[in-house]
């Protein structure tokens, strides 16, 4: 694809003007952006040099739709003419918001009892926080305020979110985690299991843990636990067997709530609508955004059970107004984009498609790498998926970190022109490709990662276990 | 204008599915939405019930270029089909962010030093205060951490800029604000004043204040000051003379930060392009937001001062990336969408126009306004104002809150066919038309909004100081 871009000065701009999320800012400063994404179509970008790259990350998680999707544009197009915004406060509404909220209200569990908009994952999960301190205070529990959650969860970057976050990173020299969250052991059953202990096992220990935390912190100051149904950015780590089923009668006993924060997994990425169509999860509020527009349109939609709407409304009565929500909450352009988004999804099957693609993923995955000497574990459910490193692979023992092994695969993956995405904290590659990739594109995708571990660690697995 | 919606379908759908933000829930559950906008055009909306408003508000006060821009709709289709997303992390960048970011550091001062991007105005007063702990974690000053901020301040809705904001609707059962916040007095010279006090012996009054709160928590541990350079949400309240002189050597003093929150004030609103061009502000990090775009995409742009850049650059050889950042940060559909506003703006000499339309918009609420008896003071500057209800103009004594008069009159101006939006807590009346209002447009809003005081209060000003 043709662009008529100048490279050189776009670099050079990006140098001297722009403070880039998540990246090393000195590097930036001196030798310009790593790359600048001109264009896309399916699951393929293209850069201003016009390099290809296939994008195994579907951007951030994000692009479940696939690249240039000029439905979804003319949709936002045709409500940016006709209203380009209008505020939700004070009771106000637009067409295009009702319109999703009864689409989306379709898709979540009947235990939902409304839905309210924002622009982000991390917006969401952050008023999700405010709206449990506010239901305990209309309880009259208000010191019932502790947050659980998990370490290597991701659940946003807001001064709040990044608290729940579990990363080490997201929290050194910002002096967070917040004093109000509490993280448990990650359900990180490669990392966190002991020797010979069964998966089951290992979920009864963290429910143990669970119920040891809440007891010690006092079930009348534990609030909520927030949980992604399969962790993202931690290593796309899959709750270990039995583990839904353990923790939450834990929290349920001790009247905590559970949060599904399935904005990684959510709008079809397991190969179900939501990550609790693929796991036993009975959540109080849910947490989407990112596929709700396929990243098209900064959108978030947060989800509160029954019993809990029926507190906000019954506090109307002594509080009045709900004194939260963000300017651009139900944007009518937005939701015009979610609702084609949406569209797409449904009209081509791709929650389907992506876990048939999903599971020839995985099962590539595992032919080609399993027996790789310097792969630990294949994780993950439908197109969302990850390779662990190892450095001894019968100890599950880890390069050293200085090493920044999954930098270095990611590097060469990229070289043969496929996009993973390195998570250094967990020495992994990640893949979330969009949902209508190929299978054609996943032999290259698997292909491109073997060959870069290969590379890296100097070291292939036997040849007959490995694809061509 | 004609559409075909279903009114009463849609009202019913929204009263059983959506939580509302800044709303009365029991409200809109029992009798449905207060509204439902399915058009504009200029400064005008139409309801499903074709229904048209003159909207005095600019949504919430964000429409600066106005309704119905097919324009901003355009270039985000053509944004949308050529990459609908693409993530900025990891040093990644898209020629749509890279202009955009070249364009603004071309708008504000050159003391500027780089652009972050985000997606709403709270972000991006959360991102500047993960800055400011995080830039004094890497001078070696971790525990300057606290944050100044006003006592009716508006800085976002987040955990921690809901602390920020200093209107206590927004902290109560809601557990804020953070400790780590410090609301000193508003430069509200109606409310706040002494008897006799000029606006410069109060604000020398204010600047002590500051230098009192300062010296008692301690300089080493004082970090920053939120302000935006006129009130929002707070009331209009525009800074007494001499207010930025007096409070800026302190903070100047003390090693403590500006923060310039010119979300409601930036992109032409004051008549300038920013409310630092207005008033003497000499900020070192500012905040961005709404007008950016006028609000047809959430997008926010933050700015660090080259001081504040060079810590973070620096910072990276020992901490590496900058561990902070939201999904869609430098939306490439967003920046299209903001670059498409500002050319509008600037095409259209919309900020120039601003202010004389602004000023034209003065003028006419103190001819018509000035001398009403339930009138205690007209507020603002540019396109921004607000008009002070009172029950008794010479004690400036305000009605009984339980009156709640300003939503009175606001609902008497909205059955005249004008949208203005009341602030409860300082019982105003507050105006942010879209920059394209015309003369004959603030002719009738000032004619509805004194029809409907009028109307409320029971009591005309002396004919003679009227408009007809």
């Amino acid at each position: 694809m043709a662009n008529t871009y100048d490279a050189a000065a776009l670099r050079r701009a990006d140098a001297e003007s722009i403070l880039h999320p998540a990246s090393v800012a000195a590097d930036v400063a001196a030798n310009g952006p790593a790359g600048i994404i001109a264009s896309g179509r399916g699951s393929t970008v293209v850069d201003v040099d016009g390099t290809e790259l296939l994008d195994a990350v579907g951007g951030l998680w994000c692009v479940n739709a696939g690249y240039g999707r000029q439905e979804i544009g003319d949709a936002m197009a045709k409500a940016a003419g006709e209203l380009g915004y209008f505020h939700t406060f004070t009771g106000m509404s637009n067409p295009q918001q009702i319109q999703l909220a009864e689409k989306l209200m379709g898709l979540v569990p009947d235990t939902m009892g409304r839905v309210f908009f924002g622009s982000s994952g991390s917006d969401c999960n952050d008023t999700l926080m405010k709206i449990i301190w506010y239901v305990n205070y209309l309880r009259g529990t208000p010191e019932k305020r502790k947050i659980l959650s998990r370490r290597q969860a991701y659940h946003g970057t807001t001064i709040a979110t990044a608290s729940l976050t579990g990363l080490a990173s997201f929290h050194k020299g910002f002096g967070l985690p917040l004093p109000e969250v509490i993280h448990l052991t990650a359900p990180d059953y490669f990392r966190n299991a002991t020797p010979g202990e069964s998966e089951e096992q290992f979920s009864a220990r963290l429910a143990a843990e669970l119920d040891e935390t809440i007891r010690r912190e006092g079930p009348e100051t534990v609030a909520a636990m927030f949980a992604e149904p399969i962790m993202g950015a931690g290593g796309v780590i899959a709750p270990p067997k039995g583990y839904f089923e353990a923790i939450q009668p834990v929290l349920k006993a001790h009247g905590v709530f559970l949060v599904a924060d399935e904005v990684v997994c959510g709008y079809g990425r397991l190969g179900t609508w939501f990550g609790m169509d693929s796991y036993p999860i009975r959540p109080d509020m849910i947490a989407t955004a990112k596929g709700l527009t396929s990243g098209y349109f900064p959108l978030s939609a947060g989800f509160v059970s029954h019993e809990i709407w029926e507190t906000l409304r019954d506090g109307s009565a002594t509080m009045g107004a709900f004194a939260h929500g963000f300017t651009y909450a139900g944007h009518p352009v937005g939701c015009a984009a979610a609702l084609a988004n949406l569209a797409i999804i449904e009209r081509e099957g791709l929650v389907d498609q992506a876990a048939d693609t999903g599971a020839y993923l995985h099962r590539c995955l595992n032919e080609t790498l399993a027996d790789h000497p310097h792969v630990g574990e294949i994780r993950g459910r439908g197109l969302l998926a990850a390779v662990q490193l190892v450095e001894d692979k019968a100890e599950r023992r880890v390069f050293d970190s200085a090493l920044k092994t999954a930098g270095k695969v990611s590097a060469a993956t990229k070289a043969r022109g496929v996009l993973v995405r390195p998570l250094p904290t967990v020495d992994s590659l990640a893949m979330s490709p969009p949902l209508v990739v190929t299978r054609a594109e996943v032999d290259r995708l698997v292909g491109a990662l073997t060959a870069a571990i290969d590379e890296v660690t100097g070291s292939a697995a036997a040849p007959l276990a490995r694809r061509a």
